[in-house]
């Protein structure tokens, strides 16, 4: 039996409001997928409880950070409440170039950023059901003070129209159709012509013997 | 709840090497998937028992036939033993426009036609997973004399580099994953924000009330 091997693997990136469910859904793709590996972000906040260092993120200095900047090694990054989040061009050079897919989950800023220094990333926007489940799922986080509730919300609505931008729409109503979907669009992208060996499969399949 | 709707379906085009697979497979796909239409052949010969006119086939005249061609009604045509069949450019254009996606499959050649009228298809090349058993399963079907079968894998094996004018390629070594790949490259087409009615969806979005 011959087998028909991808030259290399991609970077698929989910992007979305806030809101739209990114985290569930990506997670939960993952354990329906094999040969894919998550994108992991370099920080320059410390660890927290449990976090392990080149798994959960890569903890780097200040310094290390702006260095990385500045040598055009990270494909995006942004400073949230004093802390730097950026994500590492190597990793996903490497682990592509391994045959394994690359998943990164990022806010539309992040993606946009991403997509002027990635363009061969496979770009995904996660739509939500309605701006009702919008609010809910923003609301319920539990984790924001009203303003930022609101402002999160006025974002998220703002931010729809960036879905053009995008290759592929997935709506968010149900989070098992959801990953069905997101899961077709990586088997179908891994099933394009262009990616695959196939000179080398015709070769194989003509060297066997009948 | 807002659905998102398409603007319109597409053909899509499932061909091989004969032996690869493709009834069976495109038998079982229709099974997995909703809105989704099998096009039906134009043919000069006469219906089998049990074969039902606009079903099975659209059985019409030799007359009706050259008519058809001529006027352009005919995305691709052979004669095989005497009788001739053809692709009606109608009933895809009709189908697709009320939102469902139409599968056609068919030969190399007949693709190849196909694809000079109809380039806005997505073309799926149905690949055998070994020379062995494409000889198996060419020499099993019963219906042709040695020299037939013969004739036949010197085609399949001529036709094998044909798919690199193909978008997708499909290995069929097991039957539920070739299925599997086939309704994901169906999903994913489906999910391309270019084939998706977003501004209404996101009109209807934002005219909810919160």
């Amino acid at each position: 039996m011959t087998s028909l091997r991808r030259k290399q693997g991609f970077l698929i990136v989910i992007s979305g409001p806030s809101g739209a469910g990114k985290n569930t859904v990506v997670n939960e793709l993952g354990q329906r997928l094999d040969k894919i590996r998550y994108s992991v972000s370099a920080t320059t906040r410390p660890p927290g409880p449990g976090e392990v260092d080149g798994v959960h993120y890569n903890f780097v200095t200040c310094e290390k950070f702006q260095e990385m900047q500045e040598a055009g090694e990270l494909l995006e990054w942004a400073t949230v409440y004093g802390n730097s989040y950026g994500t590492p061009r190597e990793f996903i050079e490497r682990t592509t170039t391994r045959g394994y897919d690359v998943i990164l989950d990022i806010d539309i800023q992040g993606a946009r950023q991403v997509r002027s220094r990635w363009p061969a990333g496979i770009f995904v926007y996660l739509m939500p059901p309605s701006m009702g489940e919008l609010w809910k799922r923003i609301r319920t986080r539990g984790r924001d003070s009203a303003d930022a509730i609101s402002t999160r919300f006025k974002l998220a609505w703002d931010e729809l129209e960036a879905v053009f931008d995008y290759d592929y729409v997935v709506v968010n109503s149900d989070l098992d159709e959801a990953v069905d979907s997101l899961r077709a669009i990586i088997v179908a992208e891994r099933s394009k012509v262009a990616r695959c060996d196939l000179l080398g499969f015709i070769k194989n399949l003509k060297g066997q013997t009948v």
